[in-house]
């Protein structure tokens, strides 16, 4: 796993926040306090004004912070304040929803190329990108100087795509397969893990239970 | 947001715990100590210790913890011991994507109904569950006392789909649409947040490019 500078648990609140001040924005809000902030995300208002130091300073005592300017600089900080070149690497069902995903709402990760080792989906055509034979990634990566790998592929060939990615010359993979992948110190992996979060919903229906009872 | 008695980062923290138990088990490993848990998962030993404190005694001092043990109790804790009748509603790309990895993982989940909009994609069949029309959503809900129903719709429909599913009766909402929804404080919500990862990985690229240069 890689170790950036700043601990894990903070590259876990930095998109909340900015999620959080994006929806503060759609309702016209513009300044916010640590403790509005902390009302709103449910972190504590000392953890919310000790990450922000962290990274520089972005409000006044007792004058609240700027939601826009904040907005603006977690983007910065996020890197979300240029383009990502993007693969996805297995077009099934998740495939083609993430790769929706990202099209749709436009969030600086340009679909560029997507890839199958299946012949009855290759040509097809998504979003105006056409599915390529995965036998092309790793020419088109380099080519091309794609920056993320987006990997859909099952369990069993997600070590494979990963290390293709790897040769090609990402700088990151976002791994959708269930399975822990192994990739170079110098390239960034986040793997999503759906179970993760339909086993803490799992907990959440068993704390509540326990408390009508 | 509902709040359980325990905290949300200990929500957090338990399904990796178990994913990383699932892990060794795999592996035929039958004792850890907090500091190995502590390397592999990249939680302090101290943090690991006093989470497992909160649930009663899983390890004795010097002795490590035993893997079978404590991943069955993991699973108690996580209400993860039990089966949830659970529904899909939205079958496009993502929602079917979602019920073939409930399907495949046998994960406690069973998916016994699958709901959408579409005429034309009604009465198709996923894993010998037929697609219904999401006007039988609530009477099916309540009929077959569906536990959790998980949210594969677009943003704009996400909230009504909610609504329908809580007054059908269902105990938890896995919600994959990009929007907060509302609903009453004795109904567990989990959303997935796919652009909190997305952002997590752009961080961690910016972080690696700049101890490069």
């Amino acid at each position: 796993m890689n170790k950036p500078k700043v601990s894990n648990a903070i590259i876990r609140r930095l998109p909340r926040y900015r999620r959080y001040l994006g929806y503060l924005q759609t309702k016209g809000i513009k300044k916010v306090s640590s403790n509005e902030l902390s009302e709103l995300i449910g972190y504590t208002a000392s953890q919310i004004r000790q990450d922000f130091n962290t990274f520089g300073e972005f409000g006044q005592q007792g004058y609240g912070y700027s939601v826009d300017y904040l907005y603006k600089e977690i983007n910065k900080i996020l890197g979300l304040d240029r383009e990502y070149k993007t693969v996805v690497v297995g077009c099934g069902h998740l495939g083609q929803a993430i790769t929706n995903y990202t099209y749709y709402y436009k969030i600086g990760f340009n679909i560029m190329g997507l890839f199958d080792v299946n012949q009855d989906i290759i040509g097809k055509v998504i979003n105006d990108v056409e599915i390529m034979d995965s036998s092309e990634l790793k020419d088109f990566v380099t080519r091309e100087g794609v920056d993320i790998g987006i990997i859909c592929v099952n369990r069993e060939n997600a070590q494979a795509v990963a290390d293709t990615l790897v040769e090609g010359g990402v700088k990151g993979i976002w791994n959708f397969a269930p399975i822990d992948i192994d990739i170079p110190k110098d390239v960034a992996l986040e793997s999503v893990h759906l179970s993760d979060s339909l086993h803490a919903l799992s907990f959440m229906i068993k704390s509540l239970n326990e408390k009508e009872q």
